[in-house]
């Protein structure tokens, strides 16, 4: 692995800024703009998830190490021991993974006898952490309020124990939404350095956790390249992996393996795992009509495995214990939708939404071990029927965050998903999914290379912001409107370095306007040089000022114009007035959200 | 001009197959479909836009010459003579166009003295026309239900009497969603045969109408050529070629050279004109105070104009004669909103809706002339302030079919604003936007080329069908079938043949596995050839077959999930009531969509 290149900022405009409070360094990103013709712009703040960088061989320093330390809750002790079967039968051959981890290896922490050391726990206790208060400054809201969303339980603060290099972030619908990134390789593709590049690459466009979903080589080494060098938290599908370890035979599966699996990526630091314990014996018939059955891989190894046996999944029977486990490490569970539709066809339907209700069930016995839950959604939904999807999650799973993927709206344009799926993303955020799941241009077809990582994150950044807006999420249209007014003002330099992309944003004006005057210059290459519909409304401006409407010596309005105003703002009135008995008649996403805004 | 290289179908599977019928030939697509492990699949059809192929100097046949002629109510006669002005300076220095128009002139075509000839005019009379016969083959409906339609100005067909190339089609919320492409050169770039290509380009891909957009050279010459050579309406702004012939300068254009241009494009063909009636002079100053002023082109203009000479719009003033121009050729007015908002920060505003109305007046008008009608609307809008744009144009321009431009949720992705946009797409066409404008990747940053042109209209073919299939439009969602059963079968050359966009899924599938063997293969690249979950789907298929879930021999129920399973179908139950309640109580739009669909 060579020095990383991924030091410099996504703009010169960019810098590294901190917000220092309490002994704590919270990351942002500060955009210094131009001045406009008015006078100097403030610099511009954005939320930072790229983390410090490093050598890849060495890993990032650990963050959290003291804080958890001091709590005094947990013990190292020596862990299992090194085996090569974790990494697959390449790896026993060889008698090594490809490239093992060079850097420190840390003896495994866990909760000392008779402690759960979660957020949640902590939360419930009305402890306010150093990971919560840490949250509270990158949120720009109030610890206390971060606290008792966790202890709630509709909000998750996934930090493993043993991920001490991870910056604490948090995951709810009264927070900003966030978006994952899935990387990992297959049997088909990829390597370590590969996916340690895609991990940065991932966090240095936007993503808020990444997900390691590897099926292939060196599962174990590969996981362990990026805990050590992810800032973001990561999370698994364990289950993947305890299938390779059985030779990718379902029915070999047995719940031993897997809970070794799960203390396996316990003790290395994984933050959340996909558990799809909602996926029982008595639902799989209920896929058989559909059109694409079951199209979870997860779901449908327990599936397989349950039809194998006749027996309920060993997921479901063994819940409790899994608890435990996730306590003593603070991993939190993604209740993994097994059954979700692969297809608009079988949306919304029984099997679907008969494991959703299982899975309200799970969070509430989860929360009984004080172990932190997000529940997983689809999927394939169509537009009109994505709320519902918001609004049984709420209800069944009792507010826990609600995490999605998609939903794709249509299903008729592979190579085009990633944005079938962020229209379904930003109406079901819109309406209280907490983080989004990112799909790629390659779904349903192919691996994601670096581009399509990008694009996938691009894409769901702008997905997500686009629901904070329309949820009224407190200053998240300041940036919109940052950019909207270096716009206005030509400010080239100001909107490349304001765009999610600025790479692309530059590219695609120099491609009409290559040379650098072009980008001080008052017009662009839509209208071009000789007329600026921009300039018209700055004449606009400059003719009428400040000055009030009734002020500006106009012919007087005729009387229908004048009409057509004071309908205009009697509509706007009443539309106002409108929303204002929807939210508080029957919305109740809208409602809650009102009053958690108010409250804080 | 080289011969087309647009000859070949989109995919080896696709095949010209007309439906004939009373005489007509309407254009549709059949993809054949490989067999199922069940039995053969019937070809699938699709609406098909990109018309007959042609020599583009020879131009398109005359599809409808017969039809109009047949109805006895025009009469050709000399018309405009040719102009050197309206090609700009370069072909009056030059004494000819770059490249003038090599195929048949014909003598432009109008009404006979007191005929209106528009087929709002023949609808409000009750007589069908070939134009709405071929309209209800293509869309699948009645012939009735087409008349209606246009006759209440709920739906346009907008083709001039002299673009009798161009296939009728028809835009209306109760019909299927259709799309725009803008194209057009600029004074910055681009050529004659550019323009044509990116018309025929955008048509293969679905386009349904296009727009000239052209302010540079040659203007007139170029869209001769695009119309001789387009299948589909052309629309234009025929404000923007008035501003040319008065070099630019807003405050010099009259009334007499902006009518001359209208009968110029009406001569020509145009079936469409944006015209910005709506922008009156006391509403400017309702601009002064937002984030980006006027970003409407046409807007500035006439915003421009009325400033410079503190005088009513000329277009507003003269809007009756312009009225009788248009019943004269059936042209339809795209009623221009050239106050839109051009930031999330203006969206909805005074400014923007104080045009509306007088938009909604002038629609009354223009309906007193048989002249037919859309609306033009935003732009950019926050997502959660989408669906009053719809209802105050239902209410105020009396069901006249919506034409928006996107609208983009957010402003921070320049360089993804088609993906920005077609979230807002999709969900203001639920809404019941009739039309989408397309917005390319370049959208705030460059003109298209024909990539960008390409990615713009397959993003808004699948916002478009998204909103179909939302709506519950008859028969939408076969289409997502289709394809979800080709994917669930394996059936890979289907899965490309039955995407929007054929080759970018063939080419994303095959980097990953680009063998021959992988289309066929019963795995995919996602979970490789070991494990797969739609193996494990078929698996229990094959163990329940077709028996109910109650009569599978499988372990009680236990209670909990015997009472998960009723509680679902009791919420999945509830749910359709609740939703059938708010389509009673409140969706206007809904509801209506109810209605038509049980009336026809």
């Amino acid at each position: 692995m060579t020095a990383t290149h991924f030091d410099r900022e996504i703009h010169p405009k960019h810098s590294y800024s901190p917000i220092r409070q309490d002994g704590l360094e919270v990351p942002e990103t500060e955009i210094q703009l131009d001045d406009s013709p008015t006078g100097p712009n403030e610099p511009f703040r954005i939320y930072r998830t790229r983390g410090p960088q490093c050598e890849p061989t060495e890993g990032l320093p650990a963050l959290r190490a003291e804080w958890i330390a001091e709590r005094g809750d947990v013990a190292s002790y020596a862990g299992r021991a090194r085996n090569l079967a974790d990494d697959g039968r390449s790896a026993q051959k060889r008698g090594a993974a490809s490239m093992e981890w060079q850097g420190e290896k840390r003896a495994p922490l866990k909760a000392v006898e008779g402690k759960r050391v979660t957020q949640m726990h902590y939360a419930r206790q009305g402890i306010i952490t150093k990971e919560m208060e840490f949250v509270a400054l990158r949120e720009h809201c109030d610890p206390e309020f971060v606290r008792s969303e966790i202890a709630r339980g509709r909000a998750i603060l996934p930090n493993n124990v043993n991920h001490p290099e991870s910056e604490p972030m948090i995951i709810g619908r009264k927070f900003l939404t966030k978006i994952n990134a899935n990387i990992g390789n297959s049997a088909v593709t990829s390597s370590i350095e590969e996916e340690v590049n895609k991990l940065r690459w991932a966090t240095r466009w936007g993503a808020d956790t990444v997900m390691d979903l590897s099926t292939g080589d060196d599962i174990h080494t590969t996981r362990e390249w990026i805990l050590r060098n992810s800032p973001v938290p990561i999370g698994t599908v364990p289950i993947y992996q305890a299938l390779e370890k059985v030779g990718g035979i379902a029915e070999d599966l047995t719940w031993e393996i897997f809970r070794d699996t799960v203390i396996e990526q316990c003790e290395q630091g994984v933050d959340y795992m996909t558990v799809h314990a909602g996926v029982r014996l008595p639902f799989i018939p209920l896929t058989t009509k559909r059109v694409t059955g079951i199209v979870s891989r997860g779901g449908s190894i327990m599936a397989g495995w349950c039809l194998a046996h006749h027996k309920e999944s060993f997921l479901y029977e063994n819940y409790d214990e899994l608890c435990e486990i996730f306590a003593a490490y603070d991993v939190a569970f993604s209740l993994g939708d097994g059954l979700r539709p692969g297809s608009l066809a079988d949306a919304n339907d029984t099997a679907q939404f008969a494991e959703l209700k299982t899975i309200g069930e799970l969070t509430k016995r989860a929360w009984d071990f004080d172990v932190q839950v997000m529940v997983e959604g689809p999927g394939h939904v169509p537009l009109n029927m994505i709320q519902d999807n918001n609004e049984l999650e709420q209800k069944w799973a009792h507010d826990a965050p609600f995490y999605t993927l998609g939903p794709l709206v249509t299903d008729i344009a592979p190579g085009y998903d990633h944005i079938t799926s962020a229209i379904g993303a930003a109406h079901i955020a819109m309406g209280g999914t907490a983080m989004l799941c990112y799909v790629t241009p390659k779904e349903h077809l192919g691996l994601p290379n670096r581009d399509d990582v990008k694009t996938g994150v691009i894409t769901y950044k702008l997905a997500a912001h686009a629901a904070d807006v329309a949820k009224g999420h407190p200053g998240a249209r300041a940036w919109d409107d940052a950019m909207s007014k270096a716009r206005f003002e030509f400010r080239w330099h100001d909107q490349f370095a304001l765009s999610l992309d600025p790479d692309t944003a530059q590219a695609y004006h120099d491609e009409t306007l290559p040379a650098e005057p072009a980008k001080t210059a008052h017009f662009c290459s839509m209208c071009g040089p000789k007329f600026c519909s921009m300039r018209i409304s700055q004449d606009i401006r400059d003719e009428f000022g400040d000055k009030l409407e009734s002020q500006l010596g106009m012919p007087a309005f005729p009387p229908t114009v004048a009409e057509d105003v004071q309908t205009v703002e009697e509509a706007r009135a009443g539309m106002a007035q409108k929303s204002q008995e929807f939210k508080d008649l029957g919305s109740k996403v809208y409602l809650r959200d009102e009053e958690t805004h108010a409250a804080h």
